[in-house]
């Protein structure tokens, strides 16, 4: 028994949208426990609609559908399901009212196309749409057919809209999935989030863990960090954070200071509780990120409590003036060095007046690069609140691009200071 | 003679991630001019990537893999290519050597893991991955056999870091394509983007050209702008971009300065160019949106010609200090204020001696609102170099969350530069 997500419209197969609606729907059945395993996307066409109707139907017991139930000739969901399982089509006067009423709020004249929206599968039961004009429909084709084989067989169709959609789903289909006895355990996952430490190395470090069956743990990998899932299935929210805690812990004992947070910590959220905890402020002077890294703290609600601002020195008269740096050392040693961006952590942290200040110097490309100083170079340097500098050279490569190297700058930068702001005090 | 696209991950199927990879290959698709008529999604299970691949590889004679090529015992997709056409796997010593060099490059370990990267197919040849550790590979099992009826099949396989499995589309698989034969015809489109105008008002005024049916025009949304999207299929690209001409430029006279570039053009870049032809400079102070601003400025390569710097006045401290904002005005108007504003960007264009100068406070919530100014009231100044300041006062509304507030912003701010490039000279 499990749910395959079937989404219809030609508009995802040009890539003209992303396929949001899957996502939604594939975290809803994870929440409610209810085992997927597959996922299709098929364009407006009749045929090919019952090619993939034909093996979901074989395959998995609850068939959710998103779009096609539009008033335009392309839509063809609800006529498709009809002709599937050889049910006539009915207009329900319910739905046709609702409609009717629906353009009437708006001042708009409803169409003849609009009719087709509220035509509906024998036997079908209406699943309402608050806000659109398209209902939905719950479809159980074989219920009365006890030694049918897919007698349990249950339809969905959903608008492609996100919005009503969503609605749609938490409104009726929850609470009718529920009823047939789904949604009964629950799949609690923690998302742990690590940085300084690749992959495949954390992967060696907890391979141990992979191979358990309850709570279960995932890597994953995306830019600038990665991850581990833990997850548990149980009657409870509860229960189940129960059964993952002891995994987490271990977890968390291994990976040490790579560790910095779960699910929606972000590292700028995390350096700011730390700072906000020691009452302590920061201060940014920017180069290639360009303000990037002030806005990553300032991301944060409440980041005023710790944040006081920064310079961004993108020319080098700012950091000269603005900075304090001093126009020999540019000329001596070039606006990216080690020495320019110990110069601009100090300057910030001076003229702002905060505990902490960081510096960043660097290389962002596509152009600017050279031999000695490639694209990808870059420094960071973190002024601390007992004096010292401590500069950081990264070298990110020129293949990334500028966003990737602006980016990984920034959370290595924001990485650093969390590591420090763990060890001092 | 089709494509299809197949996306393995438990993540995907988990909703822990949005299939971006599926959504980018699909336009690509498109701008090939390649069929595609399905997209599956399936997890880290070798018996169901192998019932997707027996399904996938009758009907379409292009299958694209992305995700599952990681170091990690959940990576299956090799394996399981394999498996299904019973090739053996074979360690490949450039890609080894490839992987070894790329972790010394970033003085990391490299792990016994990393060796399964190097494993490919008997017959596949390599699609080099300039940036990760795990390269694809091209397949095509049955091109030996003249009279196999799916003689043609060809395997693609991406990881499912989208950065990369971009680079590696582009540089390999395009060309190998075209080498096939294919994307001889093309769809070329330009995406028209507008700001200062919603989506229902620009498409009551264009309605006459939803119509045609070559070049094709279709409407879409998103947050901060509205794009229309012209499309037509031909020969060449040339040929292509003839035929879309003059319905873009009809367009154009109809949208005037509502329209400010199409496909790549962001404002930044668009008032970047504007700002270099002009030999102007400007400079950013901003507190609510903490180097977002400065950040959309230096997103764009060679920047520094015309983007200075800015102050990042997140602090009332700050605000003093570095740009000068009268402590007084603070007390008796708010931060949050037109004079504030005023100030801010009169203080930055100032200091950091530009031509222009933006000066951005305002409330980005959740919390800080109040009755009089709610959360999403911003105001924006734009000094300008005759001495003149324009301020703005934005009401964004309390719904719409802290980073849309402040993404919608700098969006505003920069396209009313951009306006102020287009009159004054």
């Amino acid at each position: 028994m499990s749910a395959e997500i079937i989404c219809i419209g030609t508009e995802l197969l040009l890539g003209d949208i992303l396929n949001s609606n899957a996502q939604y729907l594939a975290q809803e059945l994870a929440r409610l426990g209810i085992p997927h395993y597959f996922q299709n996307v098929v364009g407006d066409n009749l045929g090919r609609i019952h090619e993939v109707m034909k093996i979901a139907s074989q395959r998995s017991s609850i068939l959710i559908f998103t779009g096609g139930l539009g008033p335009t000739p392309d839509d063809l969901t609800t006529e498709a399901i009809a002709s599937f399982f050889n049910l006539s089509l009915e207009e329900k006067e319910k739905i046709m009212k609702d409609i009717e009423t629906k353009f009437k709020e708006r001042g708009r004249e409803m169409t003849a196309n609009n009719r087709k929206q509220a035509l509906m599968p024998k036997g079908a039961e209406i699943l309402p749409n608050l806000t659109g004009t398209a209902p939905g429909i719950i479809l159980q084709p074989f219920q009365e057919n006890v030694n049918h084989p897919q007698q349990k067989l249950t339809i969905f169709t959903f608008p492609g809209v996100p919005s009503e959609m969503k609605q749609m789903w938490r409104d009726t289909a929850v609470p009718f999935l529920r009823s047939q006895g789904w949604g009964q355990e629950v799949i609690f996952s923690e998302m742990m989030r690590f940085r300084g430490i690749g992959e495949s190395a954390l992967a060696e470090k907890v391979n141990h863990l992979f191979s358990l069956s309850c709570p279960t743990v995932a890597p994953y990998a995306s830019l600038g960090e990665v991850k581990l899932r833990v997850s548990a299935k149980a009657k409870s929210e509860e229960e189940a954070k129960q059964l993952i805690k002891p995994v987490v812990e271990e977890i968390k004992a291994i990976a040490l200071d790579d560790y910095f947070g779960s699910d929606d910590d972000t590292l700028g959220g995390v350096v700011g509780k730390r700072l906000k905890a020691r009452g302590e402020t920061v201060s940014v002077a920017e180069s290639c990120t360009g303000g990037g890294l002030g806005a990553m703290f300032t991301a944060e609600p409440g980041s005023s409590a710790y944040f006081y601002g920064g310079i961004i020195a993108y020319s080098n008269q700012v950091k000269i003036r603005q900075l304090g740096v001093l126009e020999s050392d540019i000329e001596q040693f070039g606006a990216v060095s080690e020495t320019v961006a110990k110069q601009m952590a100090e300057g910030v942290k001076k003229r702002l007046e905060t505990d902490w200040g960081i510096g960043i110097t660097g290389i962002a490309g596509p152009d600017g690069g050279t031999e000695t100083k490639p694209v990808g170079l870059v420094y960071i340097a973190i002024a601390s609140p007992d004096g010292s500098v401590k500069v950081y050279e990264l070298k990110l490569g020129h293949n990334r691009g500028r966003e990737a190297i602006r980016y990984l700058t920034n959370c290595f930068a924001l990485d650093q200071l969390r590591r420090k702001l763990l060890m001092e005090l």
